[in-house]
């Protein structure tokens, strides 16, 4: 029973917060139409967004139009699953989940390098779904001075409880992007003089690679690696050796690897 | 509550596997003199002992003798502990916990060495207590072209369900060896020919350090990191540049991090 339990609420801290232990917070749900379109104007992230199905007022369609914008993830639901997730009873058709953590821009991530005077070094995450690997691979680019992380609003899971424990503090200091589609992103800041290396067992074997200067390293989702789309838009495809039997390292292993193989050609080459 | 559960779980997993989603499966609890006596007979591996407390006749004498030769950590209960524990109702004083996963020897990974003509590489976990991190080390290990795993016997955590899961299969080919003392197996792989480097902040950068030849690699406790007599006996102590805010790694990263300089100053240097 308790095995059970477990496993529905990983399951359900992927698809985004909804067990008892991974519902979020009182102060991160916030209910009624001038809460939520307050949270818009402010520009607080909305995560997530229950309508009620088939309501077409005004103030509901301006929050429609905000959560457009915003590329919030929609659910239009029944009055009894509204009842069900609202905790003061008066959600008039609206309830959001918003997020506990700040996210930065992805602007922010290079002004950390240049306040730095140094050449950006940023990962992106195509779609990791495990929180643990998320915050271990923060930590990871903390230490491994990274300028920042980049994850996708959709699929990925963000930076929910877990995620934050497992960054061990990191959180505090490295900042991180959502961004709505990780291939525009890569297009963007490639007209800043970023090259992306991404984690491909095809590609060629990371030492024997060029991985100075300015640079984005893609790592893949946990079972399916890098998406096609994504590693297209990659300049280089990195391998880590692999020596053994299985097939592939730990999502949060193979980013730290790859990322202290770019601190070893940044500063100890020579 | 369901996150006081899953606390407890993993603070038994730690323990010895007491809760109810860790606690071994039918076919690896032995209950009645005999069934453990011909455990200890054919090699099998105790994992814990739970005997009668103030029983002192033949044949229990006889199982705390193998008890106390094989290290078995042995716990003295009341006879309600013991029906407590019974599945059959017929444990006679005696019921014991045998491991799940054969163990290997140490000598099984130098042969193991010694049959690919390669130097050996072995990594040594002093204390780890994260299955999760006991798992992926292990994958990292059989990626890296490591000969093995050794892990001390009390303390830490051992092959459980949730470590040979986070393996991803690499239990099947990576031996994984327990021993008593981590420090007297230092000793003895010494003269075997083995340098041995641990991860330590307060080392020099390991890009610099000669990690050529045959070696173990020392990793500590996700918290206290590399305990100090385990430390001394090292020949070295290799530390993961830091270009960041936080301690440290994930410990199955910083694993990742320096078995990999260790790929690289093998097969890629020159």
């Amino acid at each position: 029973m308790e095995r059970r339990e477990r496993k529905a609420s990983k399951t359900a801290e992927k698809a985004g917060m909804e067990s008892k232990s991974d519902r979020p917070q009182e102060d991160r749900i916030l209910e009624g139409r001038n809460a939520v379109l307050e949270a818009y104007r402010s520009g607080r992230e909305v995560e997530r967004l229950f309508l009620l199905g088939g309501c077409q007022d005004g103030p509901i369609l301006t929050i429609r139009r905000e959560a457009a914008k915003k590329n919030t993830p929609v659910d239009y639901v029944k009055k009894e699953r509204l009842d069900q997730l609202s905790l003061t009873g008066h959600h008039q058709g609206v309830i959001a989940y918003v997020a506990a953590h700040q996210y930065a821009q992805v602007e922010d991530l290079l002004q950390a390098a240049r306040d730095k005077g140094e050449d950006p070094f940023l990962i992106l995450l195509d779609d990791i779904e495990d929180p643990h690997n998320l915050g271990a691979i923060i930590r990871t680019a903390n230490l491994a001075g990274a300028h920042g992380v980049i994850i996708p609003k959709r699929r990925a899971v963000g930076i929910t409880p877990s995620a934050a424990r497992a960054s061990a503090g990191a959180l505090n200091y490295t900042p991180v992007a959502r961004v709505t589609n990780l291939g525009n992103t890569i297009d963007q800041l490639k007209k800043e003089g970023l090259w992306f290396v991404c984690a491909d067992m095809s590609g060629e074997t990371m030492y024997k690679m060029n991985l100075t200067g300015p640079i984005g390293l893609v790592i893949g989702n946990e079972g399916s690696g890098v998406s096609r789309l994504v590693k297209e838009k990659c300049d280089m495809k990195a391998a880590i050796p692999m020596r053994g039997d299985i097939d592939s390292l730990n999502a949060s292993v193979a980013a730290g690897v790859l990322a202290y193989e770019i601190v070893r050609q940044r500063f100890y080459k020579s």
